[in-house]
């Protein structure tokens, strides 16, 4: 057995009837009608986009564009791309201002500390625009960044559903093929676009191929470590997605409450059956 | 039986002990020494705050402060108070600039949606005061606000840990008598500072006295509506109360992926005894 012989071949028609089944019945199920995506240009929004396209029509779709003063200027090409092949409607806010307006009062802040800012500011613009298009946030994390916890928490994880996070980010690309999403969106490296020349290969160190044929065999095959590496990981490469799955738990939970009674606030444990 | 008899008294001693185990546990397994608090001047953040000190140290906790300029300079005041009795780091961090230079680009807002913006902005200087300290964030909500959902999603509700949710509001303001809140800190009408002469008691249209004992009934003991109104509480305000938890259950979970496989991303369900 070799991690090149591991198939994370999805059946694209299955999952996307399943993705349009889940967003038509959330989004209907929460009494709403509307749905708003923030578009960066890259392939996870551009899918989200046309997924919500055909589940909702695209009259009842607000893409959102956030550009800050550094973000690429092919990738907001790309955004517009999407924007225009699905015929949804679209409003650009940029966050230039009220991140560097907020910055003014925290000094020596690093490219990390910005990138994450501007990934919650995007958040309450979208999340303004929830309210004024009255809509829900359709979330557009992946399996991959979500396991990896390769996202900003209050940031682009925020969302009020989210279509794809049981796809890694492979499988994303080959459903992106398959509802028609431009190649040039889908081959590009892709990129958080938190500052210039940002890739998220580079800077997870390894490639998406790669570490999704190893989430594949940990999580859904439940193998253990030393199963992983006699496919041909080395045991470095392991250890270090397992410390990351493992140090990224808190972003993928809700915080912990100091529990003092027998109900706590939290809406699973309430007891009434007419709650 | 009446609702004047229902009694949320709590043993001050034993929940204070049971707190402040809670957070020094919580932060040493997260592997940290320092706390980041945004203290308002409100009782919550008040007794938070004293909690943590008394948990961590003041050296090793930092108050933030983060005006808008329609903050009440009593509430300013009262913060002040808080950080000069507990001696913790504080810095002040203005959010005047960053809201309105984000709300010049969203025309037609209206003071809700200005709010759940400033209380999100807040969020975002306080997760990255928690870098730049190196200290977890600590939330301050209090489980009457938790379970009717008078929170800012992503904003006033985003933390790592909470000590205070399972605390009801009257629950709080006996705790931070006991722990030496200032009596003025303690007295005063509960606001969310979100716009000038903000109370949250108007705004929800009922008292916390009144809402904790019907939530009391509801939650801890269980009972149906019908067994509340027999406490001589209205049925309108049962079944206000009651749709205000329902409809506000999104802000307590995590939103819901699409489940394609059998092992989902959320950390529940990774399977694997290594992970």
């Amino acid at each position: 057995m070799s991690k090149s012989e591991i198939s994370l071949d999805i059946d694209t028609d299955q999952v996307r009837k399943r993705l349009i089944d889940f967003l038509n019945t959330k989004v209907t199920n929460a009494g709403f009608k509307n749905a708003v995506i923030g578009v960066s240009g890259g392939v996870d929004s551009a899918l989200t986009c046309f997924l919500t396209v055909e589940a909702l029509g695209p009259e009842n779709v607000l893409a959102v564009i956030m550009p800050y003063k550094t973000s690429a200027s092919d990738a907001l090409e790309h955004a517009k791309q999407v924007i225009k092949i699905t015929g949804v409607h679209e409003i650009t806010i940029p966050i230039t201002e009220s991140v560097d307006a907020l910055f003014a009062h925290l000094p020596k802040a690093d490219r990390f500390r910005l990138g994450n800012a501007m990934a919650r500011m995007r958040m309450i613009a979208l999340y303004d625009m929830s309210v004024s298009f009255n809509g829900l946030v359709i979330g557009t994390g992946n399996k991959t960044e979500i396991l990896l916890g390769y996202t900003t928490l209050y940031g682009d994880s925020a969302c009020a559903m989210n279509p794809l996070g049981d796809l890694y980010k492979t499988q994303v690309r080959q459903l992106a093929k398959a509802v028609g999403v431009p190649e040039v969106i889908i081959a590009k490296p892709p990129s958080a676009d938190l500052w210039v020349g940002q890739t998220d290969e580079d800077e997870l160190g390894f490639t998406y191929d790669e570490v999704d044929r190893l989430l594949f065999l940990l999580v859904d095959r439940g193998l253990q470590p030393q199963a992983c590496i006699k496919y041909g990981f080395s045991p470095e490469f392991v250890d270090a997605v397992i410390d990351r799955i493992q140090r990224t738990k808190f972003k993928r939970i809700q915080p912990p409450i100091a529990k003092l009674g027998f109900h706590s606030a939290r809406s699973g444990t309430i007891p009434s059956p007419d709650l």
